[in-house]
């Protein structure tokens, strides 16, 4: 059997404990797959009196990250800090250069220094591994990098946040708004100390971000994913897409056009039977398409202490058995920077307005999008009992560049009463 | 860059010429990848003449596999001839003795010498690998022995006979009858050259059989797989299911209980608003539950050219990468023979009875099953105009052990004119 891989964990939350309960409860099993003992040696967090449901009394507790790093009975450093900057970083950087494996779970970081970092861990001839980074239970990095290593790929799409998917099915099967439902997301602990990252679509443009980097062999870039939240989205909104048979979800994706790389985060209306229509709760989707080949499907929690602690192990276990594979799937340097291009790929669109209830309004809601060229697919305007009248019309394909303007130059004509909202409609 | 990789092909059939293509039009993407080339250098197949899409003229060809095993420029041998025993595997025994890497796609060789062949390949010190064996582009194979390396594994499902959900789905929407459809699908030449294969469910329990090692680590047991096929299933069938809410599909299940490992290949009603319900025609799907964590599904196409070929290129890039991921994923010698447990777990059965239709039928049938302890949810007599009576029942929980003994009785009673079908209700 030989010596046992020694393990130090930086961050002892929800993963951070898990991966100590894994180790422990499945180490018979992980024995028999790997021939070899994983031992967890020291670990470090914020507050060492902070109460866990394992204990610890058996590891090395070391006061901070670096000092972790800095021990010489550790193989692997497993860093579960999160934050794009400060200790996770440095860190990582720390125990790269000092010849260790990594084993991380910071998609912020990885989204923001990927490359970089990746560079460090080849030139000191070290893993540094990322599957927990993405949807937490689902595999997707490896099956991109590996299963997929032979595949041209051309579209990875998918439902990467499961605090938006949470608050978008539990708004539609309650009938409460938006505001309702976020604050008992949030009271129920389920969305992020800032929860703008969540709801703001910037966790899950950190994901596609990396996603698309494996995917498309190209530098990940965070500044080039097109960023819109759920913040907007009403009870309206979901009932109306309800009624056409469809359902709104946070979708992210990422495809090579023949303008460049596109990566968006936005709501967007799928059928309602489709598999990314059919995702309940905190539940992710990521659906891989590529040249030759139907669509490959990965359904499973996007979170929670099992499955992304498990993910975090597949990690470990593959440092172990010798995999050479790298971060992003190939060298690093062979990443590659392409243009980036915004809004080039049409779709219909549905679009709600709250417009003037008066003679003539219509008519220059109408003018303003076939200005841009956009033709209505269907028009209808809601029962109402003010002097503002609901307005849902669906376009045909488009493209959100047309969108944008034409709402620009109709708001301008100061007919209709708040912000637009218009979301593209998926296939 | 160093010296290229060097490939055999044994077996030019679709999936073969598939590798040819992949190797050829995606060299670049896999080069970057993998930071080498990969060549197919010498091919052989049963027939030098027939017309084939790809151009093979700068390959060498051999006369047979096991000439093309002998050379020395081959560093990869892929097996693409099938069959459980025969040329397929005196090749893939000589290329593993002669030291040569093995990947291969036949499932009915692994299912039956897998754990021999697996041993031959360590004890030589070279990878045998067989992600092409099941499920064809879904990654399977990978996420159960990488990606859930650390998890403990409960139960494995799906439908990973794509050519009996084409018959199931197409019945289902004409409406037309069991032989219809099957002659349809035939002279499609969807179906193996052997049609029981797939229809009589043989090809699916090979399929669970390896899923089922990989994931307990037990010896490949094609054997201990209860196997049913879709031969018995009549339009009425799907019409009855759909009234309820349910699909039929070609269910492959392993499972470890207190009892031991049970697999099972038998026609199941589904939820019609699950994933498994979902499925259409040739795609399959694998649900993999582990303990801790809710399920990872995973969808995707289960034969083609284009899939099952890059499962194959797959394969050929993990080993070019030094994986170390041994044939079932643990050492050969540490594969467990455990005890083979069948017809123990509960489900709720849908029962299709051809009656008598005379003073006393239902009474005798609900007494044969209420003396087996078989406690009875939903009856229904369809309406008939014959002297005989079809009858629909669903069951409460029960075991397959008692319904196959009380629907012997019942025979024996002389009450039901023909073979009684009966169906677990898979939740």
């Amino acid at each position: 059997m030989g010596m046992p891989i020694r393990i130090g964990i930086a961050g002892l939350g929800t993963v951070g404990i898990g991966v100590v309960k894994i180790l422990r409860e499945c180490s018979d099993i992980i024995e028999a797959r790997l021939g070899k003992r994983v031992e967890v040696v020291a670990v470090t967090a914020k507050s060492k009196e902070k109460p866990r449901d394992e204990n610890l009394d058996g590891y090395a507790w070391e006061e901070n990250p670096l000092d972790l790093v800095n021990r010489n009975d550790i193989d692997i450093f497993v860093e579960l800090i999160g934050g794009t900057d400060g200790v996770a970083h440095e860190a990582v950087k720390l125990a790269l250069s000092n010849g260790k494996h990594v084993v991380t779970a910071n998609k912020a970081m990885l989204a923001v220094h990927g490359k970089k970092l990746a560079e460090l861990a080849e030139s000191n001839n070290v893993s540094l591994k990322l599957e927990a980074a993405v949807a937490g239970g689902i595999p997707v990095i490896k099956v991109i990098t590996e299963s997929l290593a032979g595949s041209n790929i051309k579209r990875v799409m998918g439902v990467i946040n499961g605090s938006c998917n949470y608050i978008l099915t539990r708004m539609e099967k309650s009938g409460l708004s938006y505001e309702t439902i976020f604050k008992e997301a949030n009271d129920l602990g389920y969305l992020e100390a800032d929860p703008q990252l969540d709801v703001g679509g910037i966790d899950a443009a950190h994901k596609i971000a990396i996603l698309s980097s494996l995917s498309f062999g190209t530098v990940v870039n965070l500044d080039g994913v097109t960023i819109q939240g759920i913040e907007k989205i009403s009870i309206d909104d979901i009932k109306h897409a309800a009624d056409m048979g469809y359902r709104i979800k946070l979708l992210a994706t990422a495809q090579i056009t023949e303008l460049g790389l596109e990566q968006r985060v936005t709501p967007c209306l799928v059928p309602d039977l489709s598999p990314l229509g059919g995702l309940e709760g905190g539940t992710n989707m990521v659906v891989i398409e590529t040249i030759g080949s139907d669509p490959i499907i990965l359904q499973g929690p996007g979170a929670g202490r099992i499955p992304t602690a498990n993910a975090v192990v597949s990690d470990i276990i593959d440092i172990i058995r010798g995999s050479k594979v790298k971060t992003f799937g190939r060298a690093a340097s062979l990443l590659k920077d392409v243009h980036v291009s915004k809004g080039s790929t049409s779709t219909s669109y549905y679009i709600r307005l709250l417009v003037d209830d008066k003679p003539g309004t219509l008519a220059k809601v109408t003018a303003a999008l076939g200005n841009e060229g956009i033709s209505i697919n269907r028009l209808r305007q809601y029962d109402h009992n003010a002097t503002k009248a609901p307005v849902i019309i669906v376009t045909h394909e488009t493209t959100s560049s047309s969108i944008e303007i034409a709402l620009k130059k109709l708001s301008e004509t100061g007919v209709i009463s708040i912000e637009p909202v218009a979301l593209r409609i998926e296939k």
